[in-house]
């Protein structure tokens, strides 16, 4: 279902087979696994069995003798990058703490660091070198739990990390690496206006992105010094230039060539094999290939930070929001760096706060490295906040939706970091949340409940390329620098279709690599659709102008002259449609080549909601999700299956999360479930049809009105089911997961 | 050593190490030969043992029941292309007889002719099925030398072939498809002006390029209908357009991929194995790669025409030429559609004729279809004109080189074919000569003797695409549409980094697949340093106007103001080099991504001469390479060492052409040597050092005067040895090859 007011287009909007689809279901896709090349030999890694500990010495010599090993390397082959910053488009990253977390140099941070790495004649050799590495640990103290790690006796990470508080740095040695603070009015004033303040406090365990398929990398450092990347990437660029750092070499001395991707959601940006294998193979001259087994995935590879949340919130009686205030400690995981910054923006950025303050720590601590994972800090956040408005809703007797509709965010409000929004849908999907059969159809039966929660992220920009080659059959070759995870070929095409007024099997998109199209910063952050689609439409305009020029030789005519409308061409009563005069390029000065790259500004602001039914299992505290709408303000959904996908994938993710998913760790804070036995993510026995409602309220900042869409559907679903639990149950949940155990004992308490 | 007058440049004229010189080195280069891919199945080919004969009836039953087969095809499973005709850049192609040239149907016109294909698990097993498929055959008279096939009672190879003469079609059945008449003043007239006329007749032998790799292509044809194409070609995008139109598919349904290449010179611009291919890839679901065997290259693809031809010039006592006449007939092979064409023109182009007449004849006969072969059809005419004008030297008394001199085309001669000459550099050519150490330094010695022709190529145009991506590095990423066979990734991207002020390390050429890149023509007739360095050149100048206008958005001023001198961007005191400014881009809008399309008009006129020293052992009658100095205008050398090389393998080859390659053919049409035992290249065993005189007389229609470079260097080759052996033996031979054998037997006669 589609709730639409904006214009009507040809191609956007439809559902077009995906270009993408005859090679994946015929086999012929080529993913990271599938790189296979003359002389390929095979890396393995050897990872830390502790948690915390000192490394004292590292002995490959009888890995490095052993039969059909190539070569051996450890932390110590990375240049020195102390002090080395890299601006990675999205963020800056310390190169030394990266290179660390790749292969550890003084010491190990987290059960499963990389210490060392061996390539060898086949993975079984190399697996069997990779035990004979002699490391000697001093073993430390170890903390996984961000409150603790926060204390003034917690055991350090970094001996040399010192808050940088508001822009100060402490003197005193730290776990936490960055103290942020957005204020805005008078928040002591306005709790005092309020009728009603409710503080409540949230916790959240660590979770992983969870991706079908493993990191897989194959690297060869050619004996020119040219590094070539096959591999598994959301970014190739962003793992081109982070690869080149890391090595220390110049970005155009590495290609990355992005294979098929089987899931990243945010997992997949930072680089971990990728300069480990070029290390290898610049030792032993040969491709080297790196798959991590799951449990690596799991151990050595970056979940999103868990968290403590306290949100309060004050309302007068007629339910509008006088103050908020929220604190939030967020795991940074093994390296500063993690993802606290937009857990402070998006925590109120639903509702209008005249007066709002929030803090945020992120915090070290003996975990992996934490990495985005969608809407990356925003889930943690809104879950705290949306169960702090649905506790107040309870409270004023007032509806939920209408709760949140009194306060919504709309264009103008002044978020708490500080922008403004411009049109924003957050209205018109509460609205549909109220016209929903859903919501209009009563729950009934003991054990069941119904909640509601809402979600944003306001999505980035960043820089995207694309060029476009017209071929004399009328259609047209796509080039895109985006790797395409969720079906980005197609909605950027469809884009350069309706610019074009071809179909959109008439564009037929290529992604290649990081030497054969311009610069495109990382396919995450829901940019892709939205920043690369408006480089497609540049390369539009582009190949338009051209094809005019091209229709004025013909007809002797002025190119001024000429008219293009959805595809047709004309000028004094002469036209032609695209087809026709691409028919005529080779002999009106040959081939058109056509280009578009783009680095928007501003944000697409992506406002949903979710309405959830729950049923609460009293015996064993198991909950079944009953029924499970998803409402999105897509701006304008180009290709309206990819959205729902979008919608459904996010809501199941949110999903296990909210019930089931954690890194479990014992007491010495080594993981004890790193595998998808036990670590348990919802399967489709576990999840009904999740329906979805597309809002199109356009984005005034795209030609197409195109907001992003992949990541907002994963914010609201904790809050949607702890409020939908709560009415089950009478528990108000406030820690993740609402796994059953934990439920039955609160329930058992009651 | 260079002659140069042309301007000085910074990257343009030096020596930079090939940019694909690694990857060959190394063994990292991928050849037709290296593609393999999951399922991969191989193909074989059955060819016909006749040179001539009906086909009755094909039984593929036997071969496609034997185990480990995979599919068989025939011509049957072609689509039928009667009178379709496509457009392939250089020239119209019947696609009827190509398809018939990949398979034949009702008439095999040659030995080799390939009559069945079968894909199978392994090559053995596809040899052995290929033994299986039973073929009727009625064997028909069969006819190898070209004046033979224009009999009356010759064997026709084409029942409905007329001769389309000046524009008439005949009544009687032929096998000359083509009649070509070209004529310029009055030639009655310029022959009773002059004090003497020689005529003579000269004859040619098919000879075959002998590039070192064989044919190799491999095919998907995906069950969405996309077919996939990696092979060893000199155009991508030809063998694109040959490929879907004898499958009458969309372009845009075929992707070709070129893989390195290992030598073409004109014989892989048709497409032999992949429609077949891919015809199998069909009938199989599977992936299948073809490799002909050396036999397969000789018996199965294109030589260059045998030939006859006659040529007649009177001159003045002084030596001015007064009229030319030639008649050229050329083997078309197979199918109609030679090098006749270039023939006609080439023969007089070295001089000033005011009166000529030129008649050419293509001519079908029982040899496989000729292909272009480095400047096809000028050879053989070459060494007609060329010996006629030494032996008028000899007769008016007037130095060879002299008596060029005075006739020499330059600027504003027309050409008997039309065109008249821009500035051209035969004149300097000549000079250079007789300024030469070898000219100057006596040849001594019994047995032995001196030689010296001159040779022409006019170079086309035609089509080419390349896009450029700017790193922050300050690198620039090159895409081109050319495959690279002689050298052009780095004659290409040394164009762009003159353009742009840059080193040639720091343009990082690339040759894409057709989805990858803009539409661009076949690499051949001496265009891609030509046209796709002016490609190159238009992409710089976009690059430079976008660099512009970001220092102008860095330096707050108009982007009018910004001047650009050799990588320097400047503006009112303030200044950054291309680096500096190639840092800055993702904070002044983001990624420069650019394009150069052309379609120049034109011809680059090359000219040429070599000198040579023979001496003849009168034992053998074998003819010993001396001394070889080849001169050549290259307008201006881009890459000095790569013309070079164009000089140096012309010559070669040429020296291999004149003395000992021929296709040798029992009486039956059977070709006996076809193997590089039997069919005698020379080696570098039978070739001194050649030098080369870089002569530099700047084309005016290019930015940076380039002429083409591959073609001219084959053309001198026979005429000049042949003068050399003349003042040798004093044996005019106006047969090649000029085999010891034949020599002997003339020496002998003598």
């Amino acid at each position: 279902m589609t709730v639409s007011a904006t214009k009507k287009y040809k191609v956007i909007g439809t559902r077009p087979i995906r270009h993408d689809g005859a090679d994946k279901v015929t086999g012929r896709a080529i993913y990271g696994g599938d790189v296979k090349m003359t002389g390929l030999v095979h890396g393995r890694i050897l990872r830390s069995p502790h948690a915390h500990a000192r490394v004292k010495s590292i002995d490959t010599s009888a890995a490095e003798a052993f039969p059909g090993v190539y070569a051996v390397v450890t932390g110590a082959d990375f240049p020195d990058l102390q002090d080395k910053i890299a601006n990675l488009g999205e963020g800056s990253v310390n190169l030394a703490d990266l290179s660390a977390n790749l292969l550890a140099r003084d010491k190990v941070l987290y059960k499963g660091h990389a210490v060392a790495a061996v390539a060898a004649r086949d993975v079984h050799t190399a697996e069997e070198a990779v035990k004979l590495i002699r490391v000697q640990y001093e073993p430390l103290p170890s903390t996984t739990w961000v409150l603790d790690a926060m204390k003034d006796d917690a055991p350090l990470l970094h001996e040399d990390l010192r808050t940088d508080s508001m822009g100060e740095k402490g003197e005193e040695p730290t776990n936490v690496a960055t103290h942020l603070h957005f204020e805005t009015g008078d928040v002591e004033q306005g709790f005092a206006e309020a009728d009603v303040v409710i503080e409540r406090e949230y916790k959240t365990a660590s979770v992983h992105q969870g991706y079908i398929e493993p990191h897989v990398s194959t690297v060869l450092w050619n004996q020119d010094g040219h590094v070539s990347v096959w591999t598994s990437t959301q970014g190739s660029f962003t793992c081109r230039q982070q690869t080149a750092e890391l090595l220390q070499i110049p970005v155009s001395q590495v290609t990355v060539t992005p294979c098929e991707i089987g899931g990243g959601f945010g997992g997949k940006i930072s680089v971990y094999l990728e300069p480990v294998a070029a290390l290898l193979s610049r030792k032993c001259g040969r491709p080297v290939q790196m798959t991590m087994n799951r449990d690596e995935v799991f151990e050595g590879t970056g979940p999103t930070p868990g968290s403590f949340v306290r949100v309060k919130i004050g309302a007068t009686k007629d339910g509008r929001f006088t103050a908020g205030e929220a604190w939030l400690a967020y795991d940074a995981g093994a390296y500063p760096g993690g993802m606290i910054g937009p857990g402070c923006m998006c925590v109120f950025s639903c509702y209008d706060f005249a007066n709002a303050k929030v803090d945020g720590y992120d915090v070290c601590l003996n975990k992996p490295k934490t990495q985005a994972y969608r809407a990356p800090g925003a889930t943690q956040a809104a879950f705290a906040c949306e169960s702090v408005v649905d506790e107040l809703a309870e409270k004023l007797g007032i509806d939920p939706v209408e709760l949140r509709l009194i306060n919504a965010a709309k264009e103008g409000t002044r978020r708490v970091d500080g922008p403004v929004y411009p049109r924003v849908g957050f209205i018109e999907v509460l609205e549909a949340v109220k016209a929903s059969e859903h919501f209009n159809t009563p729950l009934e039966g003991p054990n069941r409940g119904r909640g509601i929660a809402a979600g944003f992220w306001f999505n980035i920009g960043l820089k995207s390329s694309v060029a476009g080659n017209v071929n004399s059959d009328g259609t047209v070759e796509l080039i895109e620098g985006s790797t395409d995870i969720g079906g980005s070929r197609t909605s950027i095409a469809m884009q350069l279709a309706e610019t074009l007024g071809i179909t959109a099997e008439e564009v037929h998109p290529k992604v290649v690599d990081t030497d054969s199209v311009g610069y495109t910063d990382v396919t995450g952050g829901s940019r892709v659709t939205f920043a690369t689609g408006m480089a497609a439409y540049e390369c539009g305009l582009d190949i338009i102008a051209q094809m005019k020029q091209r229709a004025a030789l013909l007809w002797e005519c002025d190119a001024s002259t000429v008219e293009h409308d959805e595809g047709v061409y004309s000028s004094n009563g002469q036209s032609m449609n695209f087809k026709e005069l691409a028919g005529k390029l080779h002999e009106t000065g040959g081939p058109i080549v056509a280009r578009g790259a783009v680095s928007p500004e501003g944000s697409t602001n992506t406002f949903g909601a979710h309405i959830v039914d729950v049923e609460v299992d009293p015996e064993t505290g198991k909950t079944t999700i009953l029924r499970y709408t998803t409402v999105l303000d897509a701006g304008k959904a180009i290709h309206p299956s990819y959205v729902e996908g979008q919608m459904q994938g996010g809501a199941v993710q949110g999903i296990g999360w909210t019930l089931n998913e954690e890194y479990f760790f014992n007491d010495s804070g080594e993981m004890q479930n790193a595998s998808f036995l036990d670590y348990r993510m919802p399967t489709c026995l576990d999840v009904p049809m999740i329906d979805c409602i597309i809002v199109e309220v356009p984005n005034p900042d795209h030609p197409y009105g195109v907001r992003g869409v992949g990541e907002t559907p994963i914010v609201p679903p904790p809050a949607a089911i702890a409020a939908a639990i709560y009415r089950a149950t009478n528990c108000r949940m406030r820690e993740l997961p609402i796994s059953p155990p934990r439920l039955w004992k609160a329930m058992s308490e009651k």
